[in-house]
């Protein structure tokens, strides 16, 4: 990696499931203006192109305001990529509707901008690469606890995106041979552990069942009230029944952490997304079930962190992902622009 | 890759808890002679390592009784040469001896020969990528059951040591949060289904029981008798306890598969050591779970086989490694060779 040169701005864009976050961010990492926009559920993949134009177009007038030059645009997404055909793959989960497109050739043709897009957590993970935690690693993993689990791996200084684009999910290896179904189709998944809606739907069933009266009480005798902030904070309050949850929500990240240990020996794990927020109620059980479960040796040369950016972490990482992109060597594999007879 | 020139051939070595097996074989990787010598108990690092001079020396003697110049040493071993510090791993469980001790100097002062010393299943995968069935790929991996149960990667054409040379440990990852403990010191390991010694612990329980008359009869009423192979001829003549085992160990086989799709997503993945061997009574039921447990796209691209030599795999392997060590592009980090105040 060169410094690179402190003029211009990227147009950042990180598409969750619920909004559209994004920034004029520069190739140093410091952002200049944040949006955030709700996505509708209607209008399907059409909507949400739509979306994206709107911001980046309102992005472009604001840089000009700013009297910045645009560099281009990098978009994170909740899904993969596939590097051979460009498109995104059948597993988005969050938003089925984009299943099928080829968003990067569709956003280039309309802006005229140079864009890249991938995943949304390997973005996470060049943004901590380039100007986070990460910095400086050869081989580095992301492990992203929010509404689904997603990781990232970087090996060799190169983020691995495999032989179609799926590298990384960490939070789709099944830790139970015959664990609780899956969104994915299988059983067992980190996921179905530790992602905040499976972690509030446990502590929902056990306040049901009358085995958490802590848990009920704190949601005010409404199950439906409870979710994962909530259990973590009956948690270090003290409630069994949270305390519980919690403890198998750690037991199956530190597994997944112990994984990436076994599997990759990275220098530096880094744990984001929301549920990790919950703080050492969290962390320090999945350190300890980590210990558990993985050689010593390698855990103990394996930095384990939070997250460097909580807030503009994916507008960051979506500004990462232009800048790898664009300095990328010549011999490395793009998702290339093909011609997407769905689209 | 380049094509090596036919000349001159490599002492290569494949060094296993019970033998030692050693050969000249050239860079296109066609074995000119074979060896083979059972690795005694005593005399400890000393004793392996004069065993190791000895077989160089009678291989050294060979290579010129046929004319051929000899281009170097390379040896595989089951443990992790950490790469930080050239010296074999704490977590070396067949040839404890070895623990500790910088093998790859101590050969080269003591041969005046370049040595290339890695963990034997990355050899076994170098073998499969340079002369086997995954030459061309840009990302494979390697899954060896058998006394153990080992693994490597390889990602954008270059294998896989990470940070401290432990990385490929798929038999070493957790599948069940609260499974049996394993020699690693974790619990609920891949290995502890499917290694052939663990496949024969769990038979011969069921035959101890009384849960299993075929096993015991098959092992002609001794339960002692009955060791991996028996287990799955039984379980091909339907035998119910042998099914129920052999079950087992390819649903904890198919999760392994399934976490390198998930996690690496691999053109290819190699099926390697001596538990394969079982054939389709073991290879259907993995290929079912992989498909169960796997993101169905990345799982479609990835070819599953079974690895090419199963007997001069081993040196085969190790031949791999030298030439893949000799040709390495300067970026690439080595095992260093720095002062061992151990050995």
């Amino acid at each position: 990696m060169t410094t690179p040169p402190e003029q211009g701005a990227i147009l950042a864009m990180d598409l969750g499931g619920t909004s559209l976050s994004s920034g004029l961010v520069r190739p140093s990492g410091s952002v200049l203006a944040t949006r955030c926009v709700p996505v509708g559920r209607s209008g399907g993949g059409d909507g949400v192109v739509r979306l994206l134009l709107a911001a980046a177009e309102d992005l472009r007038r604001e840089a000009e305001h700013l009297g910045e030059s645009v560099l281009g645009i990098g978009l994170g997404l909740p899904g993969a990529i596939d590097v051979r055909t460009g498109v995104i793959g059948e597993d988005i989960q969050n938003l089925p509707a984009l299943r099928g497109l080829s968003i990067r050739r569709m956003l280039q043709e309309r802006l005229g901008l140079p864009v890249a897009v991938d995943n949304d957590v390997n973005a996470l993970l060049l943004g901590e690469w380039m100007f986070g935690e990460a910095r400086g690693a050869s081989h580095a993993a992301m492990l992203a606890a929010g509404t689904g689990v997603g990781g990232a791996l970087l090996v060799h200084g190169r983020l691995v995106r495999g032989a179609s684009g799926y590298a990384g999910e960490i939070g789709h290896i099944p830790v139970e041979l015959d664990g609780p179904p899956c969104v994915c189709g299988s059983r067992g998944c980190v996921k179905t552990y530790a992602a905040g809606p499976d972690i509030a739907d446990r502590a929902r069933e056990l306040a049901r069942s009358g085995h958490s009266p802590g848990l009920l009480a704190l949601a005010k005798g409404d199950p439906t009230r409870i979710d994962a902030p909530l259990v973590f904070a009956a948690a270090a309050a003290g409630d069994p029944g949270a305390l519980g949850v919690v403890a198998r929500a750690a037991q199956a990240l530190g597994a997944a952490v112990a994984t990436l240990v076994n599997l990759c020996n990275p220098e530096i794990i880094v744990l984001g997304g929301g549920v990790f927020e919950a703080g050492a109620v969290l962390l320090d059980p999945v350190r300890r079930w980590a210990e558990r479960y993985a050689f010593a040796a390698p855990l103990r040369r394996t930095r384990i962190v939070r997250a460097s950016f909580s807030k503009a972490g994916g507008i960051r990482g979506a500004a990462a992902l232009f800048r790898y992109e664009r300095g990328r060597p010549p011999g490395e594999t793009a998702p290339p622009d093909i011609p997407d007879s769905q689209a």
